[in-house]
């Protein structure tokens, strides 16, 4: 079994790319060429319009992207049907060569969180390459997910600093002694990562960080050197390009960065008529827009595009 | 539309409870006369087999519970399975009259937080009447939930000392200036919950306080008035009846109590024959600790046993 660090830099290389698009289907925003009448409201329809589109989107930014990240939220409001419409969109990622990171979040009392690992780093319907964890329980929440995921040769981005604007409320609250939350949790992460280092200098333990916050990644990476950064909030959410520099090393490596809504709906800038749009429009629309980022995103790592 | 905060604390004078069942169901642990061959390793036959034992559970609990509190990761485990399980459950339940309280300890982004306050406290399938959110994010993360359930008729708990053994390396941290992280979030909650008080005092806002911290849930009482405490950690994860007594207020209302597995797996202790027992016994073991646990916790209320 390959150490998950070492696949997820060996992908990017392979791949020249750093991207990751999120999968946050909304039914309103699909245009009817792919919804086919699917009911936003009642959820007439969603799973065979979110399978539909999600697989417009991964057959248009494949070749752009190191992963696909589904956000469960999107899938979780149908129920049973959106589940299944996540389970689908897995194994077409898979068949596709993507690693799966889901979206999650999940963090909770140990055996609990033991039951979510299980989920999403297992071999069940909805299990994927990564996940997200939220690290409020303390270590009892998060170390169940680290330890399926050394087991399992996958891997864990652990929630630090994120992308929000009101990420500071309870992240960069000073401590008695100095210092901010985020800084003593990406201390506790950097002692976890270092516990299964790759070839590449880097761990199954990742974590994530806003890409709204460049300045705070920098002091969050002179603490924690082994973490495979997740960068949220590029595009829609308004992290720059120029501003990803200090969430990379020297290499231009230990960075995966993360877009949704400004990929998966490129399209919806031709104005009003987008929802009349064909689906090789909407490829194509997708495909430039992953591509436009991808080349961004390499350029501020000092990868020419090709 | 009746005020979240006096519909639960009515339905606890109405049934004379104050007690929650967690609905975590492991398919490791149920009787086979219920599990019917169904594979806790492959999921095979998981949807019928937790729906079946669910029932068995919910009849035998009804009359003894305000609400009852399923656990997601228990059926997500299962993918669409596992999922179209709960929506069963949480349709079967209300046909019983009962409250459901999804544990989620869902937060995320604004836009994300907003679809998972759809998914839960929506009108979807797998939307209840209360679900329990987790502040990390900060109110980004937590405003769309609240604001759902103020408009809903629903309710919110948010995450604020866990029960877990743990829960202090982040909720318990120091800050500078003076005060722990659980008391200034609860500060925080107390003025969104007092936003929404009913005319019983309480809030559709309320907090997760762990029966295992009674010294924590007097000092947050103090500054946390308005909102009903969801106390999970009595029975299995070893908090008694007696250490309840701070979370109740001085009518013996306030709090709800939640226990899980000391519950649902009552018939365990009968030994190693437990697997063969009858489904008239499951339920009866079930209901029989149910009915211990409510006066128990009535007790420390001032209610006497009727």
């Amino acid at each position: 079994m390959s150490h998950f660090g070492d696949r997820l830099i060996e992908e990017g290389r392979r791949k020249r790319t750093a991207l990751v698009v999120g999968l946050d289907p909304d039914l309103r925003f699909i245009p009817e060429a792919i919804r086919q009448g699917a009911d936003p409201e009642t959820g007439e329809g969603a799973e065979e319009a979110i399978f539909a589109f999600n697989r417009v989107v991964i057959d248009a930014v494949a070749e752009h992207v190191v992963a696909v990240k589904p956000q469960l939220a999107y899938y979780e409001i149908y129920g049973a049907s959106g589940i299944t419409a996540l389970e689908r969109t897995i194994r077409y990622a898979r068949s596709k060569g993507l690693l799966v990171l889901n979206d999650a979040k999940r963090g909770d009392i140990g055996p609990t969180s033991a039951a979510y690992a299980r989920a999403f780093l297992g071999d069940g319907p909805i299990a994927g390459d990564m996940v997200t964890v939220n690290p409020f329980l303390g270590s009892d929440g998060y170390m169940p997910f680290i330890e399926t995921a050394e087991a399992a040769g996958k891997g864990v981005f652990v929630l630090l600093k994120t992308s929000n604007p009101s990420s500071g409320e309870l992240q960069d609250l000073k401590l008695d002694g100095g210092g901010m939350l985020y800084m003593k949790l990406a201390e506790e992460l950097e002692r976890l990562a270092a516990r299964s280092i790759g070839l590449h200098g880097y761990s199954c333990v990742g974590a994530v960080v806003g890409g709204t916050y460049p300045e705070e990644a920098r002091a969050i990476r002179t603490a924690l050197k082994s973490a495979i950064f997740l960068v949220p909030g590029y595009g829609a959410q308004g992290g720059s390009a120029d501003s990803l520099r200090p969430f990379f090393d020297a290499r231009g490596e230990g960075a995966i960065v993360s877009s949704s809504r400004a990929i998966l709906y490129a399209y919806r800038n031709v104005g009003e008529h987008w929802s009349s749009l064909s689906e090789a429009e909407i490829s194509r629309a997708i495909g430039e827009e992953a591509s436009r980022a991808k080349d961004a995103i390499n350029a501020v790592r000092g990868l020419r595009s090709q």
